[in-house]
């Protein structure tokens, strides 16, 4: 006797990364970053609920490699992915990422999928969402420093999310400002491309880095900052990699996804531990204030947290439902008896 | 321009529960679990240049998943695992499983394959090893005390690594004895159905418990063992869930496998945190004694371990090579330029 097809328990529904683009052409890319914002929002106002730790991190001279996992009680999920600067000189990606999700009742998987375009949408989906909350009234310009995998997405998000109608492109590698700014033509942004930090940053309201060196490097000096603005960090997200001049730190509000994770990874480890931080879903759930003055300097030190991936994770398994964006993936072994798995084994032998 | 095909870099060789069952059937049951115990020895051996954490758990009313990573340095390697001891009752595993090793140098995956086939059968063979290393010379008769999913797998390896000849059965559902002799037969070795756990272990010289309550259950009571045996004690794998009489840990001397975790989920929860006990890495590298006397009590309290599980993902990942036992998976986005993930997305709309 040969078990050809294994039982509906046994098959995870699995999101290609071919199946993710045509999601995104599906949905839309504006509606999307909308949609994962919509979905992001909704935890952050439910913030307490959840199972949060620190992500596991495994560290090597080229890079790390994390485990992001999280919990609501009814569903579980995690996210694996990678940081490795050195990559992008081999042709590889910075950073790739796959999750997961599964039902906490029973441990199955219900949902896996690739997450390095997933990743870029919800981390681009977060600093909109953030900025619409923390920016200066009336934003409509950003500086985008850094020029990588990650400046088209935060451009789209702040554009569909934020209200940014203008973006100044600056990195060191002008062949990378080019390409980001080939791919936002036609997008109804308009696009200025410039030859300095300090060019790119003249009449922003708010300043995104997004810079891949793993090193302590200063982005954004002290000088260079002005008052009223608000700084989205992306880019310093590990131990040892950082953005921000300190002397910025210290004149801003600063506000974190997670202060355990943030204080080691953001580029708040260049500050005092005790170093007062407002955590940002205490702000989106209306409990604690944001911008209070115009004037203000808002910085959010952005790291990236387990809450955002699941909220990813969950606004895909809603959106895949009845669509062909995903095939049915034989992960899980399911036999007719429980336990008779080294049965199920030998049937198969024909 | 439509990329119709992923680049190499973005496929991951995917071992599906079928293409596992296959590769049981090719190379078969006997070799596999001598070459995965030749793996988890090869390991054991170079025990002390893993990284080594306790699992990262998440508890429910109803069971624990589990993501359990460790790293040589060189190849990186998790496995998402869950234990709901209901789900028997409702038609499910009480434990499936899939797992992942990357190259630590770029953090791509390498290998994703389904593990609840090959969490079986890398428990059984590490049983077996450590049996192999503990058990009275000449041992011949198992008694196998809990008949459920692991249970044959354990008699399979103790026979192909350990010399075992009888096995002794019994459950306190019968159905499951009947089972389990049902798909031992042919295979070998003589089997026993035994009406109770007492009449299980006459004349047996290793004694195993593989039950799945999640209870301080008393499998093993202090009265039922005598002198010059080995217990591998497989089933009091969590908090709260033990199988063997205190009185018999404290007469036995104690082999575990990475005592932090073991003190948690291991039958030692029931001891005092500094009972003493030795690593089983230490005596398979031949650095520590093992079994000293033929009167000896010799307990192998096994909880599971990263390291085993990063074993059998190396031997898989060895074993598939050159077969069709995988298929590609597009789970990493891989654009040509690797920072301009947005333009193979735009690309990718045709």
């Amino acid at each position: 006797m040969t078990q050809l097809a294994p039982s509906d328990k046994a098959l995870v529904p699995f999101v290609s990364v071919d199946h993710m683009m045509q999601l995104i052409h599906h949905i839309g890319m504006a509606e999307m970053l909308r949609g994962l914002a919509r979905y992001i929002e909704a935890d952050f106002k439910r913030w307490e609920l959840f199972d949060k730790t620190p992500r596991v991190a495994s560290h090597s001279a080229e890079g790390v490699i994390e485990l992001m996992p999280t919990s609501d009680g009814e569903t579980y999920g995690f996210k694996y992915v990678n940081g490795h600067p050195k990559n992008t000189a081999d042709g590889l990606q910075t950073v790739t990422a796959f999750g997961l999700l599964a039902d906490v009742d029973t441990g199955y998987p219900v949902l896996l999928t690739e997450m390095t375009l997933l990743t870029a949408l919800r981390t681009a989906a977060t600093s909109a969402l953030v900025a619409r909350t923390l920016a200066p009234k009336g934003a409509t310009t950003m500086a985008m420093i850094g020029n990588g995998a990650q400046s088209e997405f935060q451009s789209l998000a702040m554009m569909a999310i934020a209200g940014i109608t203008h973006v100044r492109l600056y990195d060191i590698d002008a062949a990378a400002t080019e390409k980001c700014a080939r791919n936002l033509a036609g997008t109804g942004l308009v696009v200025t491309q410039c030859k300095s930090a300090e060019e790119a940053i003249e009449g922003a309201h708010i300043l995104t880095t997004c810079t891949a060196d793993k090193a302590y490097a200063t982005i954004l000096t002290d000088n260079m900052v002005g008052a009223g603005v608000h700084i989205n960090a992306i880019g310093g997200d590990c131990p040892g990699k950082t953005e921000i001049a300190p002397g910025i730190l210290q004149r801003g509000d600063i506000f974190v996804e997670y202060p355990p994770q943030t204080r080691v990874e953001g580029d708040i480890q260049q500050l005092d531990p005790d170093h007062p931080v407002t955590e940002i879903w205490q702000v989106i759930a209306g409990q604690v204030d944001g911008r209070t003055s115009d004037k203000q300097i808002t910085i959010f030190d952005s790291v990236g947290f387990a809450i955002e991936d699941f909220s990813a994770l969950r606004y895909v398994r809603d959106s895949i439902e009845g669509t062909e964006f995903f095939h049915p993936l034989d992960l899980l072994a399911d036999p007719d008896d429980p336990r008779d798995l080294m049965g199920m084994v030998m049937r198969s032998q024909g």
